[in-house]
């Protein structure tokens, strides 16, 4: 298969981890590496916490945690090659501080020839808050093979700030691991997150590709809302049986200029924003 | 009728202006602006440049602007009393500097008991280059007897900063006056605009209401997407055969509260946002 220079091919898997089964969990996570590999896929994303699972007591996020240089992470760049990049939600290991073990809800990003970058979760949802210490560092946008990779996670992308600081620091794609509980919503509407998604894409002409998990866990049902936005803010790709949804992303460079006279980002007037 | 004092009654109500009949289009504004005052509306919308037209050469929008202190607006506001307010696009005559005189693409903003208030649209559309001067001016929040309402007019909307701006400062509702050129999008989606609508008041808890034209005018064709969203980032309120759009939108002051721990503003992290 050959594509334009200017196309990205996505996958987002929406796994569903179990609590208490690090091995597992990942095993499933390195089945999806190797294929998105061998698939020959620009962007794997997977879930958030997808080492570790989402409704964790603090006890079992600190047994599941890993830390930044586990060589976990080498093996995983090994499985995928010379050319697919993935970005992977999983509990970290911190170190300590004097209130004890520092862990955090964090997506490592992995990409050929380039160390594995880390980004924790900088707002906290719910209970999360008891278990996990937020990030302290602006997210990432990281130099991949087929455009600039931005990352958040999950509760992270309810921040319009979040998606519009990462298009304007150059990130193409905006990869966003999720965990997604289901809320109830209008009938035929997306899940609110995915319309957060579409207006931050189309803002700003950057694709977003948000990798909800699946399965029901402790009492939590999922949205199972895994979704790719393109960069014009409609929604595209398919899920298959496997939980594999595949998107083409066009990632072209005048993407974000509208009309004859405008230009999403030339158009900006940021001395009249009080943020 | 009576209503909860976190409720506001809203109506937009979706004219079709006619170029180069400024008579005409005042006295259907003014029939509006009688009509909501009668029906105890809390905010009327109007589109944007309902007094004008949209299509305009810069000769007609020269004949056609207003200043903002015209006598129509102390007469407008007599005609909506001492409980509705109204948000009028319209076309601004702004005085002339050596470049020649400057026309506005405006607001007027009219609320019981105070002097009018004028907003001009920051971020202009196109064409609009050629004809408007871009406002330089922070959009106002006005204090109205339902609460605080901003203003901002038809691509303005697109940059998320001014929703989030107008939502950190303390609107409750957001007025959009807008035209809408019609643009194809797939089956079953809300037109783009309103997504980003949808997007904004669930980021901000605050209500968003858009009052589109209808009509034809000189081959454009407007998306007649007229749209109230709620606080909670859904779709509200309905169109009538007449061309009003009624909407009943809570206002709770709790309303950003979302969780047990959370807070959609007391959970910013802007430190980290690079906008």
């Amino acid at each position: 298969m050959s594509f334009s220079t200017n196309q990205a091919r996505i996958r987002c898997t929406q796994l569903a981890p179990r609590i208490g089964d690090g091995p597992g969990n990942l095993a499933q996570i390195e089945t999806e590496l190797a294929s998105a590999a061998s698939d020959g896929i620009d962007l794997l994303v997977l879930p958030e916490l997808a080492t570790s699972g989402y409704s964790l007591t603090p006890s079992e996020a600190r047994d599941a945690a890993l830390p930044a240089d586990s060589p976990v992470f080498a093996r995983w760049q090994a499985i995928l090659g010379e050319h697919t990049s993935a970005v992977i939600g999983f509990c970290e290991h911190g170190g300590e501080d004097p209130s004890g073990v520092l862990i955090y809800n964090s997506a490592v990003i992995l990409t050929p020839g380039s160390a594995p970058t880390i980004y924790r979760k900088l707002h906290l949802w719910d209970t999360e808050k008891s278990i996990f210490t937020p990030g302290s560092d602006v997210p990432p946008v990281v130099d991949t093979p087929f455009g600039k990779l931005g990352t958040v996670i999950c509760y992270d992308l309810e921040f319009p700030e979040m998606p519009r600081s990462l298009a304007l620091r150059g990130a193409d794609v905006i990869a966003v691991p999720t965990n997604w509980p289901y809320i109830s919503r209008p009938e035929n509407e997306h899940a609110p997150e995915v319309v957060h998604a579409m207006a931050a894409a189309r803002a700003s002409g950057v694709a977003i590709a948000c990798c909800d998990r699946s399965g029901e866990e402790r009492g939590t049902v999922w949205t199972e809302g895994t979704t790719v936005v393109g960069t014009d803010g409609w929604v595209t790709g398919e899920m298959a049986a496997s939980g594999r949804y595949d998107a083409a992303v066009e990632l072209a460079g005048d993407r974000r200029r509208i009309s004859p006279r405008n230009d999403v980002f030339g158009d900006r007037r940021p001395e009249f924003y009080e943020l």
